[in-house]
């Protein structure tokens, strides 16, 4: 038996189409929607089997045990209140958005069912077109519930995405922003300015590392942008950064060789346990 | 009938075994030898046949037509003046370092036929372990002639480079080190100063955009503080990054999402050019 009997997905690019994919390949459904705002994507979603219907219409969601938010932060942020008239309490609702403090708060008003989650997973390609069904495998979901969050709701969400591929582990939304600006966005804030402090020119010299370096730089800037803003850690955890980088500016400017050497010794070291 | 009756590699690590080897694959010299501190360097590259014959003596060069500084800086500014001593004033000479005016500048006065080349070609990987015959195959390698360079060097180092499946292009050594402060040097400072700044128990929640940034913070750190220290635009380089983050932190803190939209968006189309 499936797990629910009908799974609205709002938002199906990248995450949303893979969870589709995801969904039907594990039979976790009777029926899965999808919800977007342009039916080209919705043709799409439906042409690789990651949706059973797609509808413009938010209200196709009627009857749905579980709805997943698969969109920007400031959508969710400003479907939720039209979404909370048009389902039923028992119903079941999560998000994947990449900060939660802010979702987490707003969402949980609206809906008695819900808890935030992050899937761990992605890349800087946008769009159904290159959604996966083994996006998920193997990756870290984090949950996180408040001491509002229900039994049912965090039960039931944490079993969907162990049954789609991936090891689900809880953290309070504060602390999953404070990581996750540390881990994930501040990386790529100083990938965007990086690639900005190049003098274009320079670029046909480019190899491996400034590639590598920059990879997420090839992200969404919109998406970014708003992923960004709403993580309040960020100045601060730029603020860390910048005097780590004034401290190795200034053993550089010094010619301190064999403190410099410490210094990336010690970073590889860390390096190497992630690898 | 090869373009070198003898060559020799000193250095015989990641960039100088592959060397060897591309030499070998193309039958470029009559006899490839290789120097280095370490007997199992030497065993391993004879047995991978990335040289015929390997030596823990210097001397071992003589006769050379061509030979190739692959060691680390101040390795190569250590054993210039010794080695001037052992060769024909015939011999080319040329090395693979990193960065080039303070190489260049010191080797053409020990070397009638040096050239200073640098191939953007290489990983964060290390040693003869990871040499690979095919490693310069649609690389660039720059190579960086003075008024004092020999036609006979600029000749011959080229068409080598070129045989070994490399493009090569010419700057001055200034102009090469400005660069690759930019487009290499700067993406290494701020890998390293970036897994620095993340403290170790959030680690474990890196998703690939941390691992892609700092893929190359697990370079040596020896060679790369060498490298780091010899490039004098460094510190100004890291000085423009700085400006360009201070920025974009005050557009963040400020919360203005259609700046931050459009830098990030300016940012990630730069960073398209290089895909």
């Amino acid at each position: 038996m499936p797990l629910f009997k009908k799974i609205a997905i709002i938002g199906v690019g990248l995450i949303g189409g893979s969870i589709g994919l995801a969904i039907k390949k594990k039979k976790l459904a009777g029926q899965v929607i999808g919800i977007s705002r342009h039916q080209r994507t919705l043709n799409l979603a439906k042409k690789i089997k990651a949706i059973d219907y797609g509808s413009l219409d938010l209200k196709a969601v009627k009857d749905a045990d579980l709805i997943i938010f698969a969109a920007p932060i400031e959508t969710i942020l400003n479907l939720a209140p039209s979404l909370s008239g048009l389902i039923s309490k028992n119903c079941i609702v999560t998000d994947v958005a990449s900060t939660k403090l802010e979702i987490v708060s707003k969402l949980e008003k609206f809906f008695p069912n819900f808890i935030g989650a992050h899937p761990l997973a992605g890349s800087e390609k946008r769009g159904i077109d290159f959604a996966r069904a083994d996006m998920f495998k193997g990756s870290l979901c984090i949950l996180t519930p408040t001491k509002n969050t229900s039994v049912k709701a965090k039960k039931e969400v944490a079993l969907f995405w162990e049954k789609i591929g991936a090891r689900t582990t809880q953290l309070s939304a504060p602390d999953h922003d404070k990581i996750m600006a540390f881990v994930s966005h501040l990386p790529h804030i100083l990938a965007f300015s990086l690639i900005g402090a190049v003098p274009e020119k320079y670029l046909k010299f480019c190899a491996s590392g400034l590639k590598d370096t920059t990879r997420i730089a090839s992200s969404d800037s919109r998406l970014w942008a708003e992923i960004i803003l709403s993580n309040a850690n960020c100045p601060q955890v730029i603020d860390v950064f910048q005097q780590n980088l004034n401290k190795i500016k200034v053993v550089i400017k010094n010619k301190n060789k064999e403190l410099l050497v410490r210094i990336l010794e010690s970073a590889r070291r860390k390096r190497e346990t992630i690898v």
